[in-house]
């Protein structure tokens, strides 16, 4: 069967069938943001993410800095999304044998960077050629008391999130519109400042008010943990998009969801893009991905500064738009092997 | 600078030079088989490896079965190059869109079988599409009550290995002057049974008895792990090649070393093979790699069944051939990013 049928879901799904006589101390493994394994009196957390040139990144829109940047972040994301702390990063990476050693003295400049600031350890790895383009696996360690997975939702818990969704999305697109002299460019200068020169005018305008900060979202990723978890009951990072990853959480929790579209929360600067391009800034924010912001279900007497955007319910995956117009939604956002 | 100049060790001289303040649990770090990290009274082991097609594998030479069963035996023969037990195996894969469904199942058998067979836990991964080849990354955490590095060599001590050398580069050089009717063939039947044709009618007349056993040391290894640890001082797996190896033993303990060709032990396979094709068997125990088996050092009264090799000495590389002659050794064997 060809992948593309099957998708990496599916792909999961049956991994995940195979894997019997899991040892006890394995608390959450396959269908996770990271495994949580119990040793001893301590909880360790696992993640690990690969990014391949071509798919998840293309050298022509970031910087070696940026990218070592978001490699580390978006495992920190995974981290966070089980509720731990970030501790060890090793890095297995595959480098074409055209690649300069100022490439890679780069990558690691910006993993060490946001290593140094969420405190974590590069304690090891692996570097070998590759035979096309850069390839970065990583696996971090964390630690956690307590284990948060996307399994604990109850109907009745309020679903919510932890900053403005879909600006990573839209800086994606604006990047891919980029001129090409202006993508050449920025390597030839090793010029770390972001640039953006497209050909709308509307766009131009907005440039380093509205349209560098999505960009920026897209390139460089910050994580923020969840401080106050004692009331949080399931929760997950949205890498794919939140369609699709509240969409683990009912999978996971056997419950449904509703959610508002209007409760959904956008940032200006993704209103005034969306704008300037005719487009729905909530079709970003609900099918974009790679936000790395935090969705979780809790109690809804939680005291939190996240935004509520619905409630978990028995069953049914349902979205409310401005005009009180409920429909079902999908888990549409991105999912690899399938065609587009 | 090019990569090629700087090389896969000198890569990651400057990575490890670029870590500062280490907190104090982790007891072993990059430039080991594995990193080792103390948490409460546990120790646990880390290893990383990665697999890419076409650099670390060609998939006309080997079925999926015997690929899953070999990326999980590389990073298995690592975590018993420390001294542990492995416990946790994660999995990104990076799969190109046009493989099937079926080739990821079979990976995965071959995965499940080897894991079943040592004890350890498929626990997570990642899985995306691949730009071109399959590329495999692996974690596997493991723990042990004594950590052994590449670092406590003492002049003195014994140098011994666990098993005979060079037969996978030989069955690896074998499978790359196969024709290429067989190995188009052997996917077509997904027959997991080795077959072996060539034009040269002494290696055909040695077929069944020594070759195919050399060319399944290479594509299935078998991790054996080293019984009892007590008085061992140092240790390091076979993957680069026992002379790239033991200077890496020799570098970390800052030792030198005396090893005797005419010790090092070789398997009737491989002797009988190389004889067919008039080369000398020691070549491939020499500089060969992929053996996996295990390079330890250990006082001169240690009971043991692995064969002695050389003994560790204050300074200098040598190596004593079977007339007497004493010359220095290089490192030679297989280097990531230098030019062959």
């Amino acid at each position: 069967m060809q992948l593309s049928k099957i998708g990496e879901f599916g792909l999961i799904k049956k991994l995940r069938a195979k894997c019997k006589n899991i040892p006890p101390e394995i608390l959450a493994g396959i269908g996770d943001d990271a495994a949580a394994i119990k040793q001893g009196n301590i909880k360790i957390l696992i993640t690990t993410d690969m990014m391949i040139e071509g798919i998840h990144f293309d050298p022509s829109f970031t910087t070696f800095y940026q990218l070592g940047h978001k490699f580390l972040a978006v495992n920190i994301s995974d981290i966070f999304a089980m509720g731990g702390k970030p501790k060890y990063f090793f890095t297995s990476i595959g480098i074409p044998k055209n690649y300069k050693s100022e490439d890679i003295d780069e990558l690691y400049s910006g993993i060490f960077k946001i290593a140094g600031k969420f405190g974590v350890a590069i304690a090891g790895g692996d570097t070998c050629t590759s035979k096309k383009g850069l390839i970065l696996s990583g696996t971090l360690i964390g630690s956690a008391d307590r284990i948060i997975t996307r399994a604990g939702a109850k109907a009745g818990d309020g679903i919510f999130v932890t900053s403005t969704l879909g600006d990573s999305a839209m800086g994606l697109m604006l990047l891919k519109s980029q001129k090409s002299e202006v993508r050449s460019q920025k390597f030839k200068n090793k010029n770390r400042n972001l640039k953006f020169k497209t050909r709308n005018s509307k766009l131009e305008t907005l440039n380093s008010r509205s349209v560098l900060p999505l960009i920026k979202k897209h390139l460089t990723p910050e994580p923020v943990p969840l401080r106050n978890t004692s009331k949080v009951s399931s929760m997950i990072d949205i890498s794919d998009g939140l369609l699709i990853d509240l969409s683990h959480i009912c999978d996971e929790s056997r419950v449904g969801a509703v959610i508002y579209k209007d409760k959904v929360p956008v940032s200006g600067e993704l209103v005034n893009t969306a704008k300037a391009l005719k487009a729905d800034p909530l079709n970003f924010a609900l099918k974009g991905g790679e936000d790395y912001a935090l969705l979780f279900t809790a109690s809804p007497d939680i005291k939190t500064t996240a935004f509520k955007i619905g409630e978990i319910v028995k069953s049914g995956r349902f979205i409310i738009d401005e005009n009180g117009r409920k429909r079902k939604f999908k888990p549409e956002g991105y999912e690899h092997f399938k065609r587009k």
